[in-house]
């Protein structure tokens, strides 16, 4: 079967990150809990896996990276573990609920940045929306719908003159298209999309101090008779036992991507990206969402509706008559698809194609004509 | 080397295990994220695990399962849910900080029951310390420093009577004695343990409806245009992509355990509990913590000092010179360390043998004969 669901999780993992789990599992103890070997090798996987995420955001200090188990936990303990409920934040339209919803649990005013008709987010838009005791920023690199990219250094910058904390979530671009320091405070991550890691690591990279309020709590394997565990990085974020067997694994995902170099990884991803999309943009009665302008950086998405089929239909005919996995459905992304009208009986979502580098050149031709099948067929 | 730091992490697991999550890792899509057979996959893993977690506790609907990201997470999660800075809780000094800081970051007032001086909950002093507005119990099944079980039964036939909520820690004692819904509300518990499962996934398991607090939320893959995730058993606690991998690790441990029978299990760890503390507790100048009475239940847990040695130095011995690894610390359990003394510059702690059922009675003999003679050689 061909894989197009990499924006979920990516399928298609080095062979070394899954035996670099299994090893870790049957030799690892727990980091930062004995004087054994086994103890310390876990412990030296987690500095590994740490200088390794550091080194592809370009950040000098390794212990400004916290692990926690998801993309979904970093942005809960960071949104919680900053905002309250007398604050006004800025946020998009492009948001997963992984972002929208633990802003909804803080109580704070949430202000929207103006979307163009393609979905991208219009910078010019903050000087009109911020209020005066506005203080965070909170949003995607790059939509998990339309594959679109933030221009966010651009709203790093107008953060930055206002003394605004930009917390940005890269769970779709780390790993995809260059992340570094120069667009946020707070960045979040996770493991198991481009940075070909397995599912159960995420974590959190600073540059300076932030007060965290701590939401979780627990043992850390030291100063075990302060009330609460230290509120300094990486600590404030890592409490019980870190997962230190699926942290190996991402540590084999990163030095995959350092030895294909990322560059040929988004060479190889745009090439897909564009044979598809060339393909299939002309062809009658497709929807296609998002910003596909030549010289715009864009994730590897393409995601779109057939006229006279559902995203459900559109999903299961690809599935089960070719063998082809996409995801139909509103990608947990809400706002985006009432943003395109993608929420009534007729489309019920759309159907997201999301490449990664293990994809061909050939099964992009599958698709196609796949495509050109079902809507010579349809009706 | 030999490994008794297992209460730690169970270092030897089953060696289905790895290959499981190995295989999960290069199989698996995202668990109820697509229409297509790598999701199925996934969510057919979780469903799997759910039942037999459901049978290893004899719970008929295993929707009252739950997955999270570790024991430590379970217990915040619930803590945090139900118990408000208003509530009055009664605890133990047995507690780990992964019950104890959740509880204090609460804010409620704790009541502490009694110990004896072997370190066993006083079940009779719960009607002495009980105020009229507490609400909840929350305590460890069994002592992850003396491996003295709770009598969880009487305790939970007094929080009925009251209409007291028992949250219980089962993080040390499932899959090492068995655990049934007799004991409890609310069960909390760690898969890396005695379940032989990877790090990265633990559980809440309930028994009727609580209306938990959301405290963690996030996308959930249905009913993206709700502003939180529901908040009934399992998805209260399910939110962003759920750890499948891990979770098809721990299944492989559940199903070990069946295979082996947990009765079994007891039996081999009991034998080399016995033998070990046998050899050992008659020992000049050794001082073991916990109740060793014969018919009473434990968890296969020695801990110990030897006069002259910090409990550091003693563990670097063991490790350097005789190739054991124990764990020396006060084994994030503040309370049960101050109760025994065992806090001050002779003891820092103390040093933890903990045993599981891939230990051997070759390796009780290695360690009996080593303690001797760095008996024999201190001072």
């Amino acid at each position: 079967m061909i894989y197009f669901d990499n924006s979920s999780t990516t399928l298609i993992k080095p062979l070394r990150v899954g035996q670099a789990v299994k090893d870790a599992i049957h030799s690892f103890g727990n980091a930062a809990r004995g004087l054994h070997v086994f103890s310390h090798k876990a412990s030296l996987a987690i500095d590994e896996a740490r200088n390794n995420v550091s080194k592809l955001i370009n950040l000098k200090n390794p212990l400004n990276v916290a692990f926690c188990s998801s993309g979904t936990e970093s942005l809960n303990l960071v949104i919680g573990g900053l905002i309250a409920n007398c604050d006004s934040v800025i946020t998009t339209h492009l948001e997963h609920n992984s972002i929208l919803r633990p802003l909804y649990l803080t109580g704070a005013e949430l202000l929207f940045l103006d979307c163009d008709e393609k979905g991208s987010v219009i910078v010019s838009s903050f000087d009109r929306i911020i209020k005066e005791n506005t203080r965070f920023l909170v949003c995607t690199h790059g939509s998990n719908v339309t594959g679109n990219v933030v221009d966010i250094k651009a709203l790093y910058s107008k953060c930055k003159e206002r003394n605004i904390t930009l917390i940005l979530d890269i769970c779709q671009t780390f790993g995809s298209i260059p992340v570094d320091l120069d667009m946020a405070d707070i960045f979040c991550f996770t493991g198991h999309k481009a940075l070909f890691g397995p599912q159960g690591v995420g974590g959190i990279i600073t540059k300076t101090n932030h007060n965290f309020k701590i939401i979780k709590t627990g043992g850390a394997g030291y100063s075990s008779f302060e009330k609460l565990h230290s509120n300094k990085m990486p600590d404030v974020f890592e409490v019980g036992t870190l997962n230190t067997h699926s942290i190996a694994g991402l540590n084999e995902g990163l030095k995959f991507i350092f030895e294909m170099g990322l560059d040929n990884i988004i060479k190889k991803e745009n090439l897909l990206l564009k044979t598809f999309y060339g393909e299939i943009q002309n062809l009658n009665r497709i929807k296609i969402y998002g910003n596909f302008e030549k010289n715009k950086p864009r994730l590897p998405i393409v995601t779109l509706n057939i006229d006279g089929l559902t995203a459900t239909e559109l999903a299961l005919k690809l599935a089960n008559k070719y063998n082809i996995a996409t995801r139909a459905s509103t990608h947990c992304a809400p706002l985006m698809h009432k943003f395109f009208g993608t929420t009534n009986q007729d489309f019920q979502g759309a159907v997201r194609f999301s490449f990664s580098y293990f994809n061909t050149i050939d099964e992009i031709e599958t698709a196609v004509n796949a495509l050109k099948e079902i809507i010579k067929n349809a009706h």
